[in-house]
Formats: C-alpha cells, sequence, structure tokens
C-alpha cells in the first residue's frame, strides 16, 4: 500500500506472515501497534526476542522451556514410570489444562506425514527410544492425533517400542463430551463403537 | 500456564493484549513464532519497534506517516480543493483503494462520542478548521462512519463548516453493492429509500 508510510507497511507485511493472520487483520493489528502508547510496541517486542532467545527444547522430553531440563521433567512429584507421546508443545499445554495426568511426556515434534516429508528421522523418536533404554518407564501412552499422520505415528512407535516389552496404550477415540450422535461424522462414530466398554 | 516456560508465557501474554486476539490464538502464534527460524521473531520485533518509533501523525493531516508531512499531503498530484474527512488512518487506506478519490484527507482521529469520553477537543477538529481557513478548499466531503457517533460527528462538522461558505457533503449511505434487499437491516433500507436517486 503505497499511500502508507514505509515502516507501517513493513510492519503490516511481518504480521500478516503470521499463521491465520489475513492482510485485513494484520492491517487492524499494525494500526492498533501504532496508534497506542509506545510501551505497548516495545514491550510486545521485548517478549518476543527475549522468548525467542531464551526458549529452546528441553533436552529430555524436547518440550519448549527455558532450561535445560524443562519444569516437567524436573518435578520429583510426577510419575516416572508414565510417558505420554504427543505431537506438539501446544499438546503438552492441552493435557496438562486436564489436571488428570501426572506423568512425563515426550514431544516428537511433528508426525510422520510422507506427503509432507517428515519422516522419523525428523522427529525426536530416536531421543524416546534412548529414554524407554533407560528402564525407568513402564507405560507409554501414544497420544498422536487421531488423524492419518497421527495414526500412522503411533502405529509405527507402537512397532518399535512393544519388543521392549513396555506397555503400549493409544488414547481412545470417540464421541466428545456433549455432542450429539446425529452430528457426529462416520469415523468417529465407528470408532466409539469400535471403543465400547462393558458397563460395570 | 505454570506447565510453560516464564518467556513463552510472557509471550502469549502481550500477544493477547491485541485486539481480537484472544489466549488460544495468542498461544497458537506464540508456539509458532516459537518453533520458527529465529528470523521470523527477530524480524518481527524489528518491525515493530522501527514502526512504532518511526511512525506518527502527518501535521497536516494528521494521517500516519513517517515524514512531517504525508506522502499525499505532499503529492502534486492531488486536488487541492477536495478535502475528505474520516475517522482513522485506516479509513485512508480504505478510501485509497477504491482509485476513486484523488482529493486530500483530514483524519480526526476518531469520532465525538460521549460515552466514550471522547469530545470535539480530542479530535483534530481545530486542525481541521485551520486548514479550512487557509482558503484552499471548495469542498469538504464528510465520510466518518454511519453509525451513531459518526454521524453526530458529521452534523457537527457540518454545522461549524457551512458558515465559512464551503460546500460540504456525506458519503452516501445505502446497500451495499451485491446486497440482497431482504438480508438488509432496516436502517440501511429507510436510508437507500431516502437517498434515492432519479434515473437518467
Amino acid at each position: 500500500m503505497r499511500y502508507l508510510s514505509g515502516p507501517a507497511n513493513r510492519l503490516i507485511e511481518e504480521l500478516s506472515k503470521l499463521p491465520g493472520i489475513g492482510p485485513k487483520t494484520a492491517q487492524r493489528l499494525a494500526f492498533h501497534l501504532l496508534n497506542a502508547p509506545p510501551e505497548v510496541a516495545h514491550n510486545l517486542a521485548r517478549a518476543l526476542v527475549f522468548a525467542r532467545d531464551n526458549v529452546r527444547y528441553c533436552s529430555v522430553c524436547a518440550n519448549l522451556t527455558d532450561r535445560e531440563v524443562c519444569q516437567i521433567c524436573s518435578d520429583p512429584e510426577r510419575d516416572p514410570t508414565l510417558l505420554c507421546v504427543v505431537q506438539e508443545p501446544r499438546d503438552v499445554v492441552a493435557m496438562e489444562k486436564t489436571r488428570g495426568y501426572r506423568g512425563l511426556y515426550h514431544v516428537l515434534q511433528g508426525a510422520i506425514s510422507p506427503l509432507a516429508g517428515v519422516g522419523p528421522d525428523d522427529l525426536t523418536i530416536k531421543q524416546l527410544l534412548a529414554r524407554l533404554g533407560e528402564g525407568k518407564i513402564k507405560e507409554v501412552i501414544l497420544a498422536t492425533n487421531p488423524d492419518v499422520e497421527g495414526d500412522a505415528t503411533a502405529l509405527y512407535l507402537a512397532q518399535l517400542i512393544k519388543p521392549l516389552g513396555l506397555k503400549v496404550t493409544r488414547i481412545a477415540h470417540g464421541l466428545p463430551v456433549g455432542a450429539h450422535l446425529e452430528y457426529a461424522d462416520e469415523m468417529t462414530l465407528a470408532r466409539a463403537l469400535e471403543g465400547r466398554r462393558e458397563l460395570t
């Protein structure tokens, strides 16, 4: 937009590179940041640089952290025999929000996807196997996403881990809480039926 | 989220202060920025600080610019007898996109809104009247938003400007192009009817 000043255009351009932020939203954000007191933009910029420069992957579980070993891995209250394998750091956040899980995590940093060119070597599978080799973990919960890539990754991992003599489980698929049967897609309903449990 | 690292949480917090960015979106953006190459976050931060420190209000029209007098005000090709009064810099962007307007602008920096505590003195009305006093402008187009505040501001300005002997016009209200009558709200339809023109 040649009728806007160069620096403002540059900001809009950088903002629209963010996922889910189109040119219209980028423009709205830019105008907000330019109209707000200077601290607003400066604080955001400082938080950005500080986070990017200080956040790294935990050397144990590959989750995002600002230390060598993350808060969860170094928490003595967590059950060291239980390991939950997830795709992304945000999945750890989602799991932790349930407050129902007290074991440890392993973040794969993605899922196997031949179409996207992501193979097993691009994930933290080697580190996962090394962790399992230490002998502390008794059960591995495969909590990759219930889609083609996540399911394939879970299957692949199960084949690698089972020979180690560990219990390998997969999170349940089925109807979400509050859902109505009539609106459920067939795949979900089929999985819900498949995973039915006896009422006791 | 105590299970995320401090710097990441701080980034999420700063991002969720942006308009229209909720905690979920802020988290998604933060994870994107932390996973992407460091340049992505650094470029954004640099653009932010540079824009905030270099963009200011044009001393003539109060639009955002990186110079003393903005590109539009200093463009000799623009018609200096025509002045379009808008509320915000983004309205200038919207008007310019039409490519149908070749006059100058004046940015009010808001609209009169007693509820929000914005009075005439909080807007650039004094500067507007000073510009009109210079005698170059022949027509003032009031292009404030077609809502209560924008209409009130247009009315207020019209009363101030008319005694100066200038032509004062208001942008037309009516059905948007491509709209269907049955889905138009009554206010819009009433305005469209009111503003009907004879076909020649």
